[in-house]
C-alpha cells in the first residue's frame, strides 16, 4: 500500500503539487473529496465542513458565543462529529487503494500504513504571488491583508495539527521529504518529485 | 552554474547521498578535497584541519588554555585563517563547474551562484546503527557513548553554522529540499534525488 500525504503552507502550491502528482503517479487525491463525503453521509453543508476541517476547537469557537454550555454545545457538538467522520473517511478512502492525501493531519491519521509525508513550503513572496494568482476579483486583498491571511491559516494549520500529535507541524522531522517551491514552477519539479516516491517506497531497508 | 549543497546530521547519510549523486550526475563531489587543498596551499596538517573546519570558534577554543592574549591568538590566529581559506577554496572549486559541496555552510558561502540547498536528516535510530556500521574496531562506543557523540557534532554544526548566518541549522526554511533517510537504503534514493535535482534548476520561474 503506497499512501502519500501532502502537508502545506498556505499558498505554496501544495494542492496543486499534489494533483499533479496524483495524475502522474496514476493514483488517486483525496481533498475537497473528503469534505463531501462527509456532507453526503452527514447531513453538513460543504462549506461549514470546510470551515471546520482544519482549524483547532478553539479556532472554531468563537468568543462571541459567550461561555454557556449550550451555546458551546452548538458549536462544538457538530464541530467534534465533523472531526471524527473526517478521520473515518480517510482511514476508508486510503484503505482502498494508493492515494495521495492532502492536509487534515492525514500522515498521522494513517500512520499504520507507513505513509510517504512531505511538506511543501516557499518564501512569503512566491506564497504572496501565487494567492493573488488564484485569487477573484471579488476578494481583493491588499499584500499586507493578503500576507495576515496566510499568516493565520498557517497558525490555525499548526493549532490542528496539535490536537493529533506532539509532532510539530512544519519541523523537519515531522515529514519524509520537505520541498520548497518558491520561485519555481509546480509542474516542472513533478517528474522528479513522482521518481523520489517511487524510489522511497522501494528503498525501505529489510528488518524495518 | 549548477552548484549542489548538501548540509547533513551527523549519521544521517549526507556524505554517501553526496558522492551518489555526484556519480549518478558526472559532477564533482568536494569534501575531503576542500582540507586536502587548505593543507596543501598553507601548510597546516589534514588532521588539525579537520577538527576545525565545521566547529565553531568558541568549541575550538578549549578553556583549559586560559584567558591571555598569546593563548587566544595562539589557538585562533591559525583557526580563522583556515576558516578564511576555506571559504576562498570553496568558492574556487565551485567556479570551475557544476559540483556538490558537503557540509562547511557552503549553502551561505555560494549564495550569490543560487544553489539547490539539500539537508539530509534521519531518527536516531537510522544514525546510530549507521555510525556503528562504519566505525572502526578501534572506536569501539555504547549505543549511548555514540547517541552523546551524534549529538555533540549536530551541536557543532549548528554553532558554526551562526557564524555565517541567521539562518538556523536543520531549520526548514534554510534548506530547498529535506530528506529524511530513515530506515532507508541510501543507494536507492539516488534515481529519484538526481532527477528533483535536474527538474528544480530547470523549474525556475522566469523573472526571478
Amino acid at each position: 500500500m503506497k499512501i502519500i500525504t501532502i502537508s502545506r503552507e498556505f499558498g505554496s502550491g501544495g494542492r496543486e503539487l499534489g494533483k499533479r502528482l496524483s495524475d502522474t503517479l496514476g493514483i488517486p487525491c483525496y481533498d475537497r473529496k473528503i469534505i463531501e463525503a462527509i456532507a453526503e453521509r452527514y447531513g453538513y453543508s460543504e462549506d461549514y465542513i470546510s470551515h471546520i476541517s482544519e482549524k483547532e476547537i478553539e479556532v472554531m469557537y468563537p468568543s462571541t458565543i459567550g461561555q454557556s454550555f449550550a451555546g458551546y454545545n452548538y458549536i462544538m457538538q457538530p464541530a467534534m462529529e465533523i472531526m471524527s467522520a473526517q478521520q473515518k473517511i480517510i482511514k476508508e478512502l486510503a484503505g482502498q487503494s494508493d492515494c495521495i492525501v492532502i492536509g487534515r493531519c492525514a500522515d498521522i491519521i494513517l500512520k499504520d500504513l507507513h505513509p510517504l509525508n512531505l511538506f511543501i513550503y516557499a518564501d512569503i513572496k512566491s506564497r504572496l504571488a501565487r494567492c493573488i494568482n488564484r485569487t477573484s476579483q471579488k476578494e481583493h486583498l491588499t499584500d499586507r491583508e493578503m500576507a495576515q491571511k496566510i499568516k493565520q491559516i498557517d497558525k490555525e494549520r499548526a493549532a490542528y495539527r496539535k490536537i493529533f500529535t506532539d509532532n510539530q507541524w512544519g519541523n523537519i522531522k515531522s515529514y519524509h521529504l520537505c520541498v520548497d517551491t518558491s520561485d519555481r514552477e509546480i509542474k516542472k519539479l513533478i517528474p522528479g518529485l513522482s521518481m523520489y516516491t517511487k524510489c522511497w517506497f522501494d528503498a525501505e531497508l529489510s528488518g524495518n
